[in-house]
């Protein structure tokens, strides 16, 4: 089965906006065995969404429109598919009943247009969206005599993802022959690219059958595995294969085999330790907390941190002694383990970590340059100091050193 | 004159990567006055590369096609360009020594396939690309009856940049009638989008002449609002009036009408104001926090803040009373209170930014559901609570409740 993905919107003809709901459609699909091969996009002007629904619902077997569902007069893609497919668009009594019904729930007043978002294609099956007003649709049948599945979705990408996976996925499984796909997704934290496509490269060309990327971020390296097959077992068997080679030659490098994200790998280790974590941040200004607290479950773990900008609050919240930073300056190596072994005491938790740097894009010295950070981990009677000077823009620098500390405790758990 | 971008590569139809060059086009193609109308990606296979070609050049005025102007196999850009046209391609000789003396010079010897790279299009002017081996094409000319530009360009982003910034510019400069582009960005907090649609659609009908595009995220609704004209006084002035009577609409809804970030505003406010903030943060778990010191020079305003998962924390950091989180619960509107004042004084902030909620998945009751979240703005002698329920996942749920709390802070200021 091939598909085609057309995204809806004018904004996402504009600079500032782009559809990145293709990508997560592209990653569940090919696990189905479905192919991408065209994604249009096209904005909120009926001639056009005319004219790109036309030509997608011409060549694909599987067409998605993503996106004008929503109650404004912009939100075409309703009118527009049944124009194109020939069919009547009915407004749908519970629908509209369970619309006015969020609507009240929310204690905001249902506007008359709203009510449009309750229309739904003659022999569709609604998709309920429990994140938002516009439900998906599903339509399958045999249209200029070739049998097709039509999906509209909304979107926002946190609805389409719901709706897609709740709704699609099961329906599609069920449409298709078997074929199966084994992927391992390998992560690395903390390593050079070239280092590590030089260390790897020779161990996945002996794989020709299993397509390998490379995905190089800040402090974060993935390669993702994938073979395609009709026997799950031996695709699986050979990317396990690939994956465990890899691994023996990365090392500790590796932090994830399955895909999780360093924060859930972290929360993992210390739930499996039993131990908690506090923190103390100056210069990632709560990214690091935020990282660890994204995770759902964390507050079994995480005690809490502290964002501590000023001179003042380093003493206050963390204890570090007013006058190590007065000898030392604030960006320091002693500072930054005064922090860690502050904020661990005062949480009462058994690691701690400090940061301390220089995000930019002013700020820097000769001696203490933009970028530069000192990341500590105190434990119980020992404290690591890693100084870093990275590299980027003020956000860059941030995730870096987050992106650091975590691999600090990761490290210190494994 | 309209224009449709075709990217052409079977990398930008995986999960993994994406067509970003198409947003530097339309930036620059919007600053001619060039609207971009289609945008479409597929693979480099020969049926959909026509299929996507013929589509394209029967609908642009200026048609663009990016990559597959390689030397493999799988370049095929400009043969199915030459096809669809019902135009040879013929090689040319100057490009072929060209190419050849770039590879001597790199010491390669260059493979038979290359040669290939300097097939042209009959009538069309090759654009040198000083970065890569594939020239860029420029071909003008009277298609079905329609005057028409068509563009080959590299794919690679720098080479694409290059070779649009020296060689079509000033060429697409020379076929279009003079024109400018006034714009203006409206940013509006916390309003639903249908109540924003209805207030303001009346007004913008009023102005057909001004495209207005309503763009909504979490809490923000940005509206984008563009006039081309050949008199950029004119647009600007028509623009601006439009924004006027907008704003006059909204009233304090809007936050922003030069593009700033939330998180901007209110450092500016807090600026203007001489004044300070800190915050003590519960279910959003270190977000606000990084919002507030993403911004570059927040130090001068933002003292520092605390994530307080746990409630030994709660009164230990913001010296919320143990009492008081037992007669009402963590997730209340005395605690959200508690930890606004507390964190002020504690911090010596004008003002204190106090969250508590429930972010979910789990933690939810019938009493505290997932998704209600308490606001508490603390200043010199009074501090106001705001109860909200956010609808969405974790991430949407954080997200709204640090945007209710920045908005909170700038009505207090503004």
């Amino acid at each position: 089965m091939k598909a085609e993905i057309v995204a809806i919107g004018s904004e996402l003809l504009t600079p500032f906006r782009q559809d990145t709901n293709s990508l997560y459609l592209t990653e569940k699909l090919n696990q189905l065995g479905v192919e991408v091969i065209f994604k249009t996009i096209v904005g909120d002007n009926r001639q056009h969404l005319l004219s790109a629904a036309e030509m997608a619902l011409s060549r694909g077997d599987l067409v998605i429109f993503m996106g004008g569902l929503g109650p404004t007069e912009d939100d075409l893609t309703r009118e527009a598919v049944a124009e194109v497919l020939g069919l009547q668009l009915h407004r749908d009594d519970e629908l509209l009943a369970k619309l006015e019904k969020r609507f009240a729930k929310h204690r905001i007043k249902m506007s008359p247009n709203n009510a449009k978002q309750a229309d739904i294609l003659a022999g569709a099956v609604v998709l309920p969206n429990s994140l938002g007003t516009a439900p998906g649709q599903w339509l399958a049948g045999n249209f200029d005599d070739q049998e097709k599945i039509v999906l509209l979705l909304p979107g926002p990408p946190h609805e389409l993802k719901r709706v897609f996976e709740e709704e699609c996925m099961a329906r599609l499984r069920a449409k298709l022959p078997p074929s199966f796909i084994a992927t391992r997704v390998l992560k690395v934290a903390m390593m050079p690219e070239s280092e590590c496509d030089a260390r790897v490269a020779p161990i996945y060309k002996g794989y020709p059958d299993v397509e390998t990327t490379i995905l190089a971020g800040a402090g974060e390296i993935q390669l993702h595995l994938k073979m395609q097959s009709n026997s799950l077992e031996a695709a699986q068997e050979k990317v396990d294969r690939l994956a465990g080679e890899i691994e023996d030659e990365l090392g500790d490098f590796v932090f994830s085999s399955r895909g999780e994200s360093l924060e859930q790998i972290v929360g993992y280790y210390l739930q499996m330790r039993n131990a908690t974590l506090a923190v103390a941040e100056s210069c990632t200004g709560g990214l690091l907390t935020e990282r660890i607290t994204s995770v759902s479950g964390s507050s079994r773990y995480f005690l809490g941190g502290a964002v501590v900008y000023s001179n003042d609050l380093k003493t206050d919240f963390a204890d570090v002694p007013a006058e190590l930073i007065e000898k030392h300056g604030a960006v320091s190596k002693q500072v930054a383990a005064a922090l860690a072994g502050g904020i661990r005491k005062r949480c009462k938790a058994a690691l701690g970590i400090g940061i301390t740097g220089v995000a930019g894009p002013t700020g820097g010295t000769e001696e203490k340059p933009v970028g530069l950070v000192f990341h500590a981990l105190a434990g119980e009677g020992s404290t690591d100091v890693v100084e870093r000077t990275f590299p980027g823009d003020r956000k860059r620098i941030r995730w870096f050193a987050s992106q650091q500390a975590l691999d600090m405790v990761r490290r210190k758990l494994v």
